[in-house]
């Protein structure tokens, strides 16, 4: 799995501080200088201000002004389940790689089985994951090596028999049924800050999925350092608490 | 795939148009008789004058009114792919069954070669059925006959290993990544007549998969049952054309 | 103001609990009587079941399956800045009463100084209100007098004013543009019981204005006898909450 | 009314073709150079490449992509019925000057008279203005000139109105009742290109009010310098088609 920003609004978060300034002031934001917008606010310098803005309206709830920048990130190789649940949100965009276009017919199987093309779960090679509703306690070698060789003769297959099938004339929509719920996609998404809080509440929470938690993890840091004063605003005071009715 | 409406608003189309007609009257609709407050429609029965003022809604692109009444249906044995196409619409409520908590371990692998648990696409099965981007021609009947040998090996295999995995303890969220995308997965979903309409423009339409395009028009006949007015315009006057912006 | 359920999906919470269970059953809900969906659901009674899994869904933020029901209220006589207060909810959806086609030619204005048309707020009558950035301390009798008759007075001149231009020929549309933000409009909305919950979160709030609060208690109220179980467990657990992320 | 672009994402139309591109190549855009993902798309230049691939998008209706980059627009002095009329759109994000915290109490009622404070429509001072609902047809100068000294009296008064309930001590948050729905507001909004297409599709149509038309052809005069090639073909193929169902 990688992520990669593409493109991110400039100076995000003096727009979202001046956003909300315009909720509270009688001139126009469009002809007041940001340090004029937030003189009432405390702080000595521009980015204490605005870190001190941004703190109080995380905490009074107002949340509005936080949609105002957006983050493109692309998405490499995680599973089709990883996707299923990312796709979920409603306040982000996607582009999803189509199966229905995209044919992997040039993949060599022996490589699938080393990892290419389907995404290999933890609990596939780490003897001390656990997961989520896992029967067994602590795994000998022995099986754990039979999971292993188990997970990836299963993958290699299934994608040796998409390409016969693609042989066989199938249409790439039609042959993808045989492949794994693993098979990678590609996606491109687009984010503002208080979505992604938001992805995070749910994502990142301990009882989320291992994968869309990492990838929620890898979006928080790029996040970070686009919007620094937001998301250690978020990690410290927000992260891990239950979340909401967000839907 | 099967079809089933578990609950749906009660005299929607007239909840429709008292909405509507909400926008236009002095009085309050809340305690108008609906034969008052559609006094000014055109018709010699209350249902004429409902059919007429759908048809004119719909015609000047005042959809609002459409979103009041909603749906739900139960979806049984849809595939994962036909799941992900449909679960990116944001105006429905979703309810999907998670494979972290529902594990088919007991599901026979024969079964599966015969139909269960996956969704056998028509090009396996159908030597006239040509589906999107598909290489070949007219299929004879030997490569036919490979294609649903090979098909039927394939998920039957697959769920064999997803059980030998899991009885090698690994936990059913991570088991799953070896199940075909072609698994079959029950979904909830609530909709209004508008958002209906929408999914409709995009998965009724020629260019559509096949599996969400049998889905749509099931939804549709459902719906013609329950709004009938409604559906009707839209299938004479709205379905099958290019669908616009809807996000 | 008034408030008044014109439709709800019948019995709402077992199809919250139908759409919940769909998510952990391996069979289909579309096919499974409810008392056997919820077998496995603690509590001695249908009814205690239905209690116990909403108050485990809304403790666990599992709160899909709270969208699936839906609600339509007609609203009457709010003023326009409640109603853009309340419009700004994404997950609802409105029919507001449209002065571009709606005329008020026939109120008589001295009716309006008496409190038709234009919503009176309290602290235009009521010593003891203390409102949000109020100056003043507690006002006298004579103050307050004041305050009532400069507020009759001038939403009485300005619904003659709209009325002259009325009759000047001048377009509904641009004629309010002198009506006072007071005005009355009736509203139908439609919501979710996890919008309304999150609409609650928001305006039932203390420091929401009086007049949608006083709206949402109504709206909860309603609420309360379609979903008991669900809006009982609000009540006592979640109202009142700081509001989070919730777009 | 003015509007002011406060920031926009850069390279727009090269997001938005690189999130296109994502969904039809098997290689990552997060590591494909624009030049080498374009390469399949016809056109001498990247930047003929960016126009013929936006066009093909909008003619197949693949507008996903056009939700990735985002513009913000500083809106200074719209009236209260074209901000309600503007934030009714959900696929935007909106601060809104809020007059419970922002009293205007240091306003010249003079000067109110005068056009400041409250929006005075065209149809107040223009006699040949035509509006919707219009009684009257062409109007003789003596009937303009008492229109707009009604309206302009009647917008003085109710500032003095407000500012002496004010004076009485009463909230920012109930005195505003009596203020026109006339009254300027400053708006900071967010879209991407889709939902300023969809925007446009129902505001810059002739049958909205002319407000708001003005408000929208504003911001797609800023946005065409923003995404040319996405904006021209809007203009040329699209604006002022019948709108959809785009809720």
């Amino acid at each position: 799995m990688r992520v990669r920003l593409l493109e991110a609004t400039e100076n995000p978060e003096e727009l979202i501080c001046q956003s909300a300034r315009n909720d509270y002031m009688s001139d126009w934001v469009g002809d007041t200088p940001l340090d004029t917008a937030m003189a009432s606010v405390d702080g000595d310098t521009t980015d204490e201000k605005l870190s001190n803005l941004i703190a109080q309206l995380l905490t009074r709830g107002h949340y509005g002004p936080f949609e105002h920048p957006s983050a493109t990130f692309a998405i490499e190789g995680v599973s089709r389940s990883c996707m299923a649940q990312l796709t979920r949100h409603r306040h982000a965009s996607f582009d999803v790689q189509s199966m229905r276009y995209v044919a992997f017919d040039d993949v060599d199987p022996a490589a699938v089985a080393e990892g290419e093309l389907v995404v290999t779960p933890p609990s596939a090679t780490d003897p001390d994951w656990v997961g989520r509703n896992q029967d067994a306690g602590d795994i000998d070698e022995e099986t754990m090596a039979e999971r292993e060789a188990v997970f990836q003769a299963s993958v290699r297959r299934a994608v040796e028999d998409y390409q016969e099938l693609l042989g066989l004339g199938m249409p790439p929509e039609d042959a993808r049924f045989v492949l794994p719920i693993g098979t990678e996609v590609n996606v491109v998404i687009t984010l503002n800050p208080r979505s992604l809080m938001h992805v995070a509440d749910m994502r990142a929470a301990a009882d989320a999925q291992w994968e869309i938690r990492e990838l929620t993890e890898q979006l928080l840091d790029a996040a970070a350092q686009w919007c620094p004063h937001t998301f250690e605003y978020y990690d410290a005071e927000m992260k891990h608490r239950k979340n909401r009715l967000a839907p």
